[in-house]
């Protein structure tokens, strides 16, 4: 954090310098939400190719229990954090149906997975 | 990507490789929404105590085309990005109220944002 401003000016200039700071962020997620996906495909396409199990409930367990972790210690309430955690992955699932409905190339079979 | 796996053990060694991958990303998704949700509220300060103007649509508009570019350009589907974006726009908010409800210190009055 720059010094406290000390005028409504300087304020709205700070917000600016924050707001290419949360733009730059928000960048950052959408690439990283981008490369998620593409995991989450693969691994939909090698489960269903080898006959994998599809789910994993254990593993989704721990996944929230390490994020939830994770939120604590960068000070981000880890209800927040598992929330967005079930968003992201409902969304993914149904992203994954959706693209299989519309005929999208991948695996025949392969089941939705958020992994 | 490594090369095709060609057993049902190989597909689970890189399946897991895979898992590692995405519990990396989620957990860079993490700190990175931890940062932002640091940036927003300093933004709600700043505009409570220098009254500042409280929401501005514009630039919500123009980050979600922004964030829709940057989805095709990445190759992830840009009402993914879109849905997504709205959610933890509204879950901040919720959250920012809800800490204010809670007595949490903040500027007196400071409007919840998203930003």
């Amino acid at each position: 954090m720059p010094t406290a401003p000390d005028s409504p000016e300087a304020a709205w200039q700070q917000l600016l310098r924050i707001r290419q700071s949360i733009d730059n962020i928000d960048a950052a997620l959408v690439h990283l939400l981008a490369e998620r996906f593409k995991f989450t495909q693969t691994v939909g396409e090698l489960k269903a190719e080898f006959g994998l199990p599809a789910s994993d409930p254990d593993r989704e367990h721990r996944q929230i229990a390490r994020l939830r972790e994770l939120a604590v210690e960068s000070n981000l309430d880890p209800e927040f954090a598992e929330k967005w955690f079930n968003f992201v992955v409902t969304e993914v699932i149904r992203h994954h149906i959706q693209a299989g409905a519309e005929g999208v190339e991948r695996a025949s079979g392969a089941e939705p997975d958020a992994e």
